[in-house]
């Protein structure tokens, strides 16, 4: 059978009953964007993977090696940011291709530990090898939580809000921009390859969402909208409905569309690589929850929907006509039919 | 600077500087073959990571999915070993070629979870990802261990017995094998082509020694003895003697030296993959460990040789005569100048 035919989570589906022996202090195991185990009475870690292959995820010709450092620790603190998690050290494999020279690791590594740095997290052991052919990196990152303040995908419950904490779409257009070569202006341009290639991490933000206590699920937008909030809906057994009205477009992304003709929502709901977090909240507290967090840091959360009962993700459009949204998502091995 | 100039080695020392911070519960980071960390007051946290890159590592037609899957794991387990843990969990990163079935995928699997289950191991989760080259496979293992029997590579004191758990060479002649299709007879071949693909993997053994009281420094024996032993030698700040006439050469080996005219001693002291437990013993206590290892697991453990002061590595040949080693084990860039 053809991988294409079943896809990455077909996959998965596939694997995990082989894989799972349960033990008695695992607390979740595949399934989340993190592993969790229990350490003592009131803490538990958290383990999670996340692998950057050249030519899949990154091209070396259109990233430095300080941002491609970055956004591979990036995209392992978003997985520990969507637990509401505390991250704790970094191992990295890596292997390297003839051609890769001793300045362009230290830059890599200095990029990494730029952002490991920022959050005390350690690269503390690993495995490097040569590659006949791409370079790859992987990370495994630890971290730890509060029992009691896990995030799961699967809490979500119907009438929970549905929020986004920033803009959407602005790393898929990056990426387009990188891709095409698409001449724009400087400004606008640096703007958005720098959302696609060093994307914020939300630690803090993720930790304050975790203990505010009325978040029900959360999931980091690593493959955009209609593929992450499909995970949300599986888990929890519910559906969701999208306000295409809602949906946070940045002036930057506008002007981007504008200039190549293209809709800024369709990128926001298909457009992968914003690690953003995307998270439901009980359906009485989120007024709260919206002042809080802009106390807390000076920036909004954005409504964007509300889970409903169900299966079905329902996707309001601007014209008044509803939708079923199919997921568009990144996967990587679907075929797309 | 190209990578071949410093070596593997050499490229860890670099940017190890860059790495470390140091925190609290921090017990081992870089420079051992498992992160070490505490759990609580007598346990500890391991912590390894190896990858396994296609051409590099293995050719996927020199290996069945199921084998390479063990091997995956088989190499993990063996980090674990040599700190005298036990292993718990794992996570898998793996970059899949277009090319690759879901049946080639469900054997890599069983083949890990072969060797998974047999120690309680679980794949607790990991990422799935395409690839545009080649395989590549990524297990981060935790395991746990006693803080007062973790085996590290720098407690080696002078004085000490040097010794080794089984024979070695086997992995080395199988992969020649493997590479030349050199033409042996099919019960030879087979075995030696096991020891390559399929390696014993010694978790009790290592819990047995760490457990003993009477081992000071361990290692698995991935690079060669060369190799390994020069990284208890420089962590411990001491020299060696290695015995050419005790270094243990199986039937098989000899047969396979025989037929190809390589000296078997060569490929002991520099052929990589043996994954055997280099260790070792406190100076009175080398025949009681010798004895009650065997009473526990039927197999001997072999003297190869003695810690001493200084940093030479010397092997006393056959002939009576001394020689220097200087590493000659597998090291991924290095071009050996």
């Amino acid at each position: 059978m053809n991988l294409e035919e079943i896809g990455e989570f077909g996959l998965i589906k596939k694997v995990k009953p082989l894989c799972f022996i349960r033990k008695k202090n695992i607390i979740k195991g595949i399934g989340d964007d993190c592993a969790v185990y229990e350490i003592d009475k009131e803490n538990a870690a958290l383990l999670t993977t996340d692998m950057l292959v050249e030519n899949v995820h990154f091209l070396r010709n259109k990233i430095t090696p300080y941002d491609l450092g970055y956004k591979t620790m990036a995209v392992n603190l978003s997985d520990i940011s969507s637990m509401g998690g505390r991250p704790s050290d970094a191992f990295l494999s890596i292997a390297i291709p003839g051609d890769i020279t001793v300045e362009y690791l230290e830059e890599l590594y200095e990029g990494m530990m730029f952002l490991g740095m920022k959050y005390n997290v350690n690269i503390l052991g690993g495995d490097t090898t040569s590659s006949k052919t791409g370079l790859v990196l992987n990370i495994a990152l630890t971290g730890v939580i509060g029992k009691d303040n896990i995030l799961y995908r699967g809490s979500a419950q119907s009438g929970d809000k549905i929020y986004v904490n920033g803009y959407l779409g602005e790393s898929a257009a990056g990426l387009d921009i990188l891709l095409k070569d698409i001449d724009l202006n400087y400004k606008l341009k640096s703007h958005l390859i720098k959302c696609h290639n060093m994307p914020e991490v939300y630690i803090d933000e993720g930790i304050f969402l975790s203990e505010s206590g009325l978040v029900n699920a959360c999931i980091d937008l690593s493959d955009g909208i209609s593929s992450d909030l499909l995970h949300i809906c599986e888990e929890s057994t519910c559906g969701a409905v999208i306000y295409e009205d809602k949906l946070p477009v940045s002036k930057e992304l506008q002007e981007y569309t504008k200039s190549t003709g293209k809709n800024p929502e369709e990128i926001i709901l298909s457009g992968g690589e914003d690690y953003k977090l995307l998270f439901t909240v009980k359906k009485d507290y989120s007024g709260q929850l919206e002042k809080d967090y802009f106390e807390k840091f000076g920036q909004k959360i954005i409504c964007v929907g509300e889970i409903i009962e169900g299966d079905q993700i329902i996707l309001k459009q601007k014209n008044g006509k509803e939708r079923n949204i199919k997921p568009t998502g990144w996967d990587h091995f679907s075929s797309g039919t």
